[in-house]
C-alpha cells in the first residue's frame, strides 16, 4: 500500500479548470467546429487568428475590475525582478507589482483582440469586414460544472456596417448551424437595447432597469404579483410599474408584440427606434423562413446590457434539455473606439462549443461516423507477410483508405482484441496462403463474416 | 504631424514574436493542417489535444537549463505575493521567487504534455497508442527571421510499441503528406543513435561525438584534410580518425552504405544493432516505394542527440529551396520514465508548418481554391429587392453554396468595387426587371460577360 500511495503521488496532473481531450472528444468537437465552420464561411465570413497572448494593455480595463483580476497574467521573462519597485515589494503590493513584472496576458475573449486586429489592420482591410474565429479563450474564474478555465469561443463578427440585414443573416446562420447539427427546435431569442432604454425611459428609472428585466423575467415562475412585489421592494415605483403594464401579458405572435411595445413606447424616441429595428429583422426572418429554430421576441432578454447599443441575441437549447444558452451576441456600435478607431460598428454572434456538446451528447445527435478509427487492421504473422501486407496498406493509403497493420508478431487473439478494442471493424489475414494466391482474408469483426478477396475487391470493400 | 505622431503612439500593437494571421494566411495554413491531418488519420494516428498550461513541475526540468529559461510562466491569480518569502523579495532574486508566485506555465512542446498524457491515462489507453497532436507551443526565444515565440507543431507519435515498422511507417507518412502537398523531391535522412554511439566506440572519444559529427558534416564544404584538421584541433586524435576513414568517401546507394558500416562498426554491438535497423528500415522502405521523396542515410544526421535512441529523422526541402529542415523526429526508448511509467518505448515525426507554408508559398504550390472567397455576390438595390435576392441568397446557402449579399444600398460602383477587392468572381443584380420575371442577371467580374438565369440555372452555374 505504501509503494502504492508512493506511486500515485507522483502521477501527474493537469491545472484546475483545465481538460485533456482523448481522441474520441477531440473527433467529437471537431465535428462540431467544422460544420460551424463551413456555415461562417457559406456566410461569407472569413477566418483570422489573433496571439494566444496579448499586450497587457490591450486587456487590462477592456471588462472590468473584474474582467482585470481573472486574466492569466505571463510573467516576464530573465531577471524581471530587477526594475522591480523596492517598496512595492516590501509591502508585498501584488496589483501594483503586476504590471512591473508581467506586461503580457492570455486572450480572455476573442472581441476585443479583434477590435485590436482591425485597427492594427484597418488599411488591408475591405469593409464591410466579416470575420470569423475559432480559438481558446482563458479566465482565472473558479472552476465548476460545464465552467473551465480554458475553452474555445466560437464567434462570427461583421464590422463597418450598419445594415440590419446583417442582424438577419446571423439569426439565419444560428438556424442554419443548429440544423445542421440535428439541433432541431432551438429558440433563438431576440431584444434590442434601445427597447430596454425605452422601456426605462418610460418608467422614469434608468438605474433600475436591471433590476426590472430580472424581476419580469420570473413573470412564468412567480406571476404577476411576484413579480409586482419584487419590483416595488426593488424601488421602482407603483406609478412607473403601471406605465407599463402591458409587459406582464406580453403573449402573442412576434407582430402582435411589436405592436404591443410601439404603442408602449410611444413616447420615447429610442424606444420607438428600437421598434423599428425589431420590425425590420423580425419581418425579414420570418418572412424568408428558418429551417429549424423558432425566432422569439424577448423584452427580458439583457446580456451585455453595458456593451450591446442595438440588436441582443440569445439562443436556447430545445425544450426539454436543462442548459443555459448555447449562444448569443448582439450589436455594439463603437467596437474599435477603445484603440482610437471611431464610428465602427460591429454585430456578432457566439456560439458556445462546450455546451453545445454536452446537448448533442444528451440527444444521442453525434453521427457514429464522427469517431470513426481505421477502417481496417492488417495482422502481422511475421516480417515478410507483414512486408506483403505492408504493400497492400500502402496502397490502400494512397486511395484515401485509413488502415493500419498491428506492428509485431503478437499472440493472433492479441491483435484482434486490439482491433476490437479500438473500435476497428474488418481485420485483414495475410498468411502463407493468401501471398501465394495473391488474395487477403478478410473478417469482419462485428459479425464474424470472413471472406477472400483480390486486392481490388479488398479496395472496394474498404473505400 | 505631431497628430499623426500622436495617433500612431496610441495604436495598438502584438508581443513581439506573435503573429496576426490574416483570413488568406490562416486558409493557406488550414490548407496544410488539412492534409497533414487526413494523412495522419489515414495511417491511424488519432487526435489529442492537451491544455495550453501545464503545472510548472510538468515542464521544468525536461528541456536543460535553457529551456527551463525559455518556458513562459504563468503569475498566480489573486494575491500572489502574500506567501512569497520575504528575503527572496528584498535580494530581488528572480530565480527563486518565480517557483513561489508561479505554477503553471505554457506549452513548450508536445512531446512533455503527450508523456504526461499517456501516464494520466494509461489506463484507458489501448496500446500501442498511435496519437497526433497539432496545437501551438510557446517559447521566449529571441524572435528571428522565421523563428517566433508561438508556432504550431504537429506530431504523430507512437508510443508502446518496439516494431520497426513503426519507422518504416513514418518514413512512408512524410512521404505522403509531402506528395500531397505537391512538394516533391524532398530528402528524408536517416541516421540511427546507435550508429552514432558505434562509431563513438570506434574512435574511443564519446565526448567528441558532436565535433566529430559536426566536422564529417562539413566535408561537401571543406574537404577531407578540412574535416580531419578540425577533428585534430577538437582533439580527436589522428589514430581515432584514421579507424572510420571509410565515413570519409560515404558514397553509394544505402545498401552500399549499410554494408560499409557493418564493416567500420563490426567490433561494435551497439553499432551493429544500429545497422541491423537501419538495413530493417530502409530495404523495407525502398522495397514498397515512395511517390515522391527520397530516403538518404545520413551518418552525420544527430539532432536531438540526448534524446533519441535508434532512428532518428530529418526532411530537407526539395532542392534549390534554401531552408532547414521542415520536419524531424525519432525514436526514443523511455518517453513516461520522467514521470514514473517505465518501458514505454515511443517513435515519432514532426511537421514544422511555418518552414512548409514559407516552401510552398515559394514554389507556389498553393491552390488557388485554397483562398476561394464567396462564390457571388449579390448586390444591393434597396429593401424590397434585396429581400428577394436574401431568399435566394438563402437557398443556395441550403445548397452549400457560398455568397453573399451587400448589406447596404450603396453606390452600384462602391459595390461592384467591394466584390473585386474581395476576389469575388461573380455579382448578382436583382432589380424591378429581374423580380417580375423571376431572373437573376449574373455577371462575371473577370470576363464581363452576363447573363439571365433562373433560380434554378443560377444555382446550377454557381454550384
Amino acid at each position: 500500500m505504501t509503494k502504492m500511495k508512493f506511486k500515485m503521488s507522483k502521477k501527474p496532473g493537469i491545472p484546475k479548470g483545465t481538460r485533456d481531450f482523448s481522441p474520441i472528444e477531440v473527433s467529437k468537437r471537431n465535428y462540431i467546429f467544422s460544420i460551424i465552420k463551413s456555415n461562417f464561411e457559406k456566410f461569407g465570413f472569413q477566418p483570422i487568428e489573433t496571439p494566444t497572448f496579448e499586450n497587457s494593455e490591450t486587456l487590462m480595463g477592456k471588462y472590468g475590475e473584474e474582467g482585470d483580476r481573472l486574466i492569466f497574467k505571463i510573467l516576464n521573462s530573465g531577471d524581471y525582478l530587477s526594475k522591480a519597485n523596492d517598496e512595492f515589494l516590501a509591502n508585498k503590493d501584488s496589483l501594483k507589482l503586476t504590471t512591473q513584472i508581467s506586461e503580457k496576458a492570455l486572450r480572455y475573449d476573442l472581441t476585443v483582440p479583434f477590435a485590436r486586429y482591425v485597427v492594427m489592420h484597418q488599411n488591408e482591410i475591405e469593409f464591410p469586414f466579416k470575420r470569423y474565429q475559432i480559438q481558446p479563450v482563458w479566465r482565472a474564474d473558479r472552476p465548476q460544472k460545464g465552467r473551465f478555465r480554458e475553452f474555445y469561443q466560437c464567434d462570427a463578427d461583421v464590422v463597418g456596417s450598419n445594415s440590419l440585414w446583417q442582424e438577419v443573416e446571423l439569426v439565419q446562420l444560428y438556424d442554419s448551424v443548429f440544423t445542421e447539427l440535428g439541433l432541431k427546435g432551438t429558440t433563438i431569442k431576440i431584444n434590442n437595447r434601445k427597447i430596454l432604454s425605452g422601456i426605462a425611459e418610460v418608467i422614469g428609472a434608468s438605474d433600475k432597469l436591471i433590476d426590472f428585466t430580472v424581476a419580469l423575467d420570473k413573470l412564468d415562475k412567480i406571476g404577476e404579483d411576484g413579480v409586482k412585489n419584487e419590483m416595488l421592494e426593488k424601488g421602482i415605483s407603483g406609478e412607473a410599474i403601471s406605465k407599463v403594464q402591458p409587459l406582464f401579458n406580453f403573449t402573442g405572435t412576434i407582430s402582435e408584440k411589436i405592436e404591443k411595445l410601439a404603442l408602449l413606447l410611444s413616447s420615447s424616441q429610442e424606444g420607438m427606434k428600437g421598434v423599428e429595428e425589431l420590425q425590420f429583422i423580425c419581418e425579414n426572418v420570418t418572412e424568408i423562413g428558418l429551417q429549424s429554430a423558432n425566432l422569439e421576441l424577448d423584452v427580458t432578454l439583457a446580456r451585455g446590457l453595458n456593451y450591446y447599443t442595438g440588436a441582443i441575441f440569445e439562443v436556447a437549447a430545445p425544450e426539454g434539455v436543462a442548459m443555459g444558452s448555447i449562444g448569443g451576441g448582439g450589436r455594439y456600435d463603437d467596437l474599435t473606439g477603445i484603440f482610437g478607431l471611431k464610428n465602427m460598428s460591429g454585430v456578432g454572434i457566439s456560439f458556445g462549443l462546450d455546451r453545445i456538446a454536452l446537448v448533442i451528447e444528451e440527444l444521442n445527435l453525434f453521427p457514429e461516423t464522427v469517431t470513426a478509427t481505421s477502417k481496417a487492421m492488417f495482422l502481422n504473422f511475421g516480417d515478410s507477410e507483414a512486408k506483403y501486407a505492408m504493400k497492400a496498406v500502402t496502397k490502400l493509403r494512397q486511395n484515401g483508405v485509413k488502415v493500419e497493420m498491428y506492428p509485431d508478431k503478437a499472440k493472433i487473439g492479441k491483435q484482434f482484441q486490439h482491433a476490437d478494442k479500438r473500435g476497428i471493424q474488418f481485420a485483414v489475414l495475410v498468411g502463407e496462403e493468401e501471398i501465394k494466391n495473391e488474395k487477403f482474408t478478410i473478417k469482419n469483426l462485428t459479425t464474424g463474416e470472413q471472406e477472400s478477396l483480390s486486392y481490388e475487391d479488398l479496395l472496394k470493400k474498404l473505400n
